[in-house]
């Protein structure tokens, strides 16, 4: 089985993969990236590559990603090569292109942000009339993540600054651009299934996703009084979601619960995500192992909670030089957390791994989880809280 | 941090590595061997060879083991050398060799089974007289391992053919040969304990472990209607051995209890051991992880079972040929087992994986892991029940 793309979620796929008895291959980037370091088949090369893409994919069962960056005229050519692609082209072009996902979602009736497709900075004004004003948000179709390509736009001069700039890139989209309505939200929330190729689906707990700088810091599992009838409702989406556009393994779907009390659907994603980290610990089986199960076309496992509350917290990098200077106090004082950590160079704000906490009582197991996350970091939550 | 041995005890540590993102280099027998799979630092080399061994620990923090095959005499001149080995070999030494451990063990007045050491026939002979006669059991005091070095004996003639046998292999202890009663046991039980330089230690509960030709098949956690007095003093002989004998990392204690409701200490293993498995799954912290954080000298983490039960059974090699074939039944049948696999060859009775069930009800998980491990090795236990 092959993976492109040899970050964290490559890395915690090949954990899922040794206890599977399942030999990955991997794409990397780099001979020291954190999946090459644990993958013993790494050819490193570049994806966006077809000579190297292809080549390496010739000895593959399946091909999947830790990504959702690898050229969709690529992946086609794959397919028509006779390559096993999971998730296949034509559904993840819906993760890889916000405009294709939008138009998408909306032929079918999905609730999303109000938005529109625009050329032009008074189009942009125009739509702004239409959803209260400014400020609106411009997203790039492509290439982005992590809060990456999303653009708040305050009024027409910096909608046409952004065009501009977007031009000067190779423009996007054929030259429409995206514009969405700015969601007042109560908080993220996440819808996150493995759906297989027989058409079985696992669905796991809704949970809430905080966000800092367009960056997931923090996913307590389930999200904490959530209506039921929503909750249910956007699992049913993602459902709903995965197999109209026929989705194999896992694809998460974060969505706004707006402060009218509607879920509307922000983005996709089709691999293991960060809203589903909590499950290594927090569930029966994991988001990386039945994103495997999926692609091998294996039955599911239960994504059942083990735990009452699961709190991911991740570890960005901060102050602290090195990761592991926080072990000591951390396993000393919870010894019951766990610890994930990558294998990358701390730099700041990079995601460099996350702690989970799980048990009975909420406030406490975010505590916990907050508290080992800022002291990898090198900061101290508590001597924050007392200042 | 070096590892010296590449079985699926080295494989499985490797997952738990990656989570704590430690890098592990392996010192393996073969370049397919079960861990060398997964590890990509791996150099196979004879650890037999002193300069092999010597070489290739020079550039480790500290070194560990899957198995306990390395001379004593290797691991002394690593030491010598400014290696450091944990266990140490001064500890090591009494999971190599029976005759130290049972004198050793015999001066901490820890309740064995009845021995001695002997040098002919006879000497077996009057032994057996003095514990109610044959058979008693002799035992080869260095390499053996799943119940291979150990032979019930019926009669003076055949402690005569096996010392004889012995002699020919180049003599054992010395000229001196252990010989044991016959215990008379209800079940094994398998007290398991983490060790970390500092002196903390994490236990295990007390597990049962069912055993086919000197094989681990089965292992429930915890043992089902233990005395909780005989439970406790378990954890505190495994504990006392433990700071006894200066180990570091994982010590399991592998007992009979007696039909009489004794509890002696059949054998000593110092790595991770078959009766742990059921933590990988049923613990909050591994005994996988919990050998990594002692031998890294960091605080261990919770041995804490996670389920009520958990019953964990050997997949070992039987008719079917490949393992993978397994899964589509398995897997659909039982969303909740957890499965591991070794990536090794199917040979007749070799441990190529194994599985683990957990939940409330005992009788339910012991039929779902037996069920599973039994459709892997290509039989059906069910079948068998209504024939």
């Amino acid at each position: 089985m092959g993976v492109v793309g040899a970050g964290q979620l490559a890395r915690m796929l090949q954990q899922a993969a040794i206890g599977l008895g399942v030999p990955l291959r991997l794409l990397a980037e780099a001979a020291d990236s954190s999946a090459a370091q644990v993958i013993v088949d790494t050819t490193v090369g570049d994806y966006t590559e077809l000579d190297v893409l292809a080549t390496w994919a010739k000895g593959n069962t399946v091909v999947t990603f830790d990504h959702e960056h690898v050229p969709t005229a690529h992946l086609q050519a794959l397919v028509a090569d006779g390559v096993t692609v999971r998730p296949a082209p034509h559904a993840l072009v819906h993760a890889q292109d916000k405009a294709v996902m939008r138009r998408r979602l909306s032929s079918l009736s999905i609730a999303c942000p109000r938005h529109a497709f625009v050329t032009t900075a008074a189009e942009v004004a125009a739509f702004a009339a239409t959803v209260g004003g400014f400020p609106v948000v411009m997203k790039r179709t492509r290439g982005g993540y992590d809060g990456k390509g999303v653009f708040v736009v305050r009024d027409e001069a910096e909608a046409a600054r952004l065009l501009m700039e977007a031009a000067d890139h190779g423009g996007n989209d054929n030259g429409q651009h995206l514009v969405e309505e700015r969601v007042a939200f109560r908080r993220e929330l996440s819808a996150l299934v493995a759906r297989a190729p027989s058409g079985q689906v696992a669905a796991y707990p809704v949970v809430e996703s905080r966000q800092r700088g367009g960056v997931c810091v923090e996913v307590t599992a389930p999200a904490a009084e959530l209506d039921p009838a929503l909750a249910v409702g956007a699992q049913q989406t993602a459902m709903r979601i995965a197999a109209e556009l026929d989705v194999t393994g896992v694809l998460a779907v974060e969505l706004f619960e707006t402060t009218d009390g509607r879920v509307l659907v922000n983005e996709l994603a089709m691999r293991p995500h960060n809203t589903g980290h909590w499950s290594i610990d927090g569930a029966v089986t994991s988001q990386f192992e039945n994103h495997l199960r999926a692609v091998l076309d294996l039955p599911l496992g239960d994504p059942t909670p083990r735990a009452r509350w699961s709190v991911m917290v991740n570890i960005l990098g901060g102050s602290a030089p090195t990761l592991f200077d926080g072990y000591p106090h951390v396993q000393a004082r919870d010894p019951r957390l766990r610890v994930h950590l990558y294998g990358k160079p701390v730099k700041p704000g990079r995601k460099v791994g996350h702690v989970t906490a799980y048990g009975d009582d909420l406030a406490d197991v975010r505590r916990r989880a907050r508290h080992a996350a800022a002291w990898f970091e090198g900061g101290d939550d508590e001597a924050d809280e007392e200042h």
